[in-house]
């Protein structure tokens, strides 16, 4: 391919996103040339703004370009009632739902000692010390239900419980919309298990 | 959701991209996030590079960021032999095939009189004038197989005839790799129409 350096380098960074081809590489370059100069300096702009000015909240982990997290300046928020999350892409899902209303604390990342990951590279003395000094009524533990994200959440269960906080989980089950059939049996064993009256 | 503002400003911006959603959005500006900020940097200067650099090559209006595009200013090409393209991503398809030994001359764009797009919108003049000057063997029309790309390549063909150079077509049959239970009507007629012997 014998393209226009800058655009054949344009292309390369694209193709590195996650999940993205050649082709549709190419597609987002050519989105670039077509859009007026304005335009894709502020694609440009907006890039460099996230990369530079983004960091984490000194109280959750979440990420902010502020002092504190939107969320924990908010005023209206319950701070007595934590979610543990492993990602700042989790507490983007839980605030989607627009009804929960506590504070979180972001781990970034779960225990993993297969991969070298012990409770010290991940969030969780932060968790310890913000429920120690500052006092929760619950911690909701919402991590993963994969073998990792199970390990933390028990283990750092373990942890607060001392504490005198009430520590919970989510609920496992069958997902809105899914089909029974379809569902796999350890899905369907804790939906079975964690039925509630109707 | 209540994102910090630059990630939420990113998200949007990636969400512009051509088949992007907000979730493959969402991914693509945590994948930022991640970057060192070195790499941060070289991805926002590759779309203002690529966006402020490139240009119309002057002979064949493929993207360039020099004088002359990469192809017409090569040594070692055929100049009597131009392939048609509507547009700057098909050189890159024919290059491709490491086949090609031609240079190209893009039309940015087809005929298209209900989009109000007639010959003098598209690069046609400059096609003729570059025949009618560097004379040419041979012009491959190479639009797509569409209603545009047809009646581009017809009326491109006549305005080209009088000027006694070659033209031809690609040809048009079942792709490589095709089936035939699935080929559509018309390229089964002209699969068989355009047969050749073994």
């Amino acid at each position: 391919m014998e393209g226009a350096l800058p655009l054949v380098k344009l292309i390369e960074q694209f193709a590195k996103l996650p999940g993205v081809g050649r082709k549709t590489a190419q597609r987002f370059a050519f989105y670039i040339l077509d859009l007026p100069e304005e335009k894709a300096r502020d694609f440009a702009g907006a890039i460099l703004d996230a990369r530079t000015k983004i960091k984490k909240c000194p109280v959750c982990g979440n990420l902010t370009d502020g002092e504190l997290c939107p969320i924990c300046a908010a005023k209206g928020r319950e701070k007595g009632l934590i979610c543990v999350v492993e990602d700042p892409r989790d507490v983007l899902a839980f605030e989607r739902t627009k009804e929960y209303n506590g504070v979180y604390h972001v781990l970034h990342g779960l225990i993993s000692p297969m991969d070298g990951v012990g409770p010290e590279q991940i969030n969780v003395k932060g968790l310890l010390e913000r429920v120690n000094k500052d006092g929760a009524e619950e911690v909701i533990m919402a991590t993963n239900p994969t073998v990792e994200g199970e390990a933390t959440a028990m283990y750092i269960a373990r942890l607060l419980k001392p504490l005198g906080v009430k520590v919970t989980r989510l609920a496992y089950g069958i997902p809105v919309g899914g089909n029974l059939e379809y569902a796999d049996e350890v899905t369907l064993y804790r939906a079975l298990a964690g039925r509630s009256e109707l």
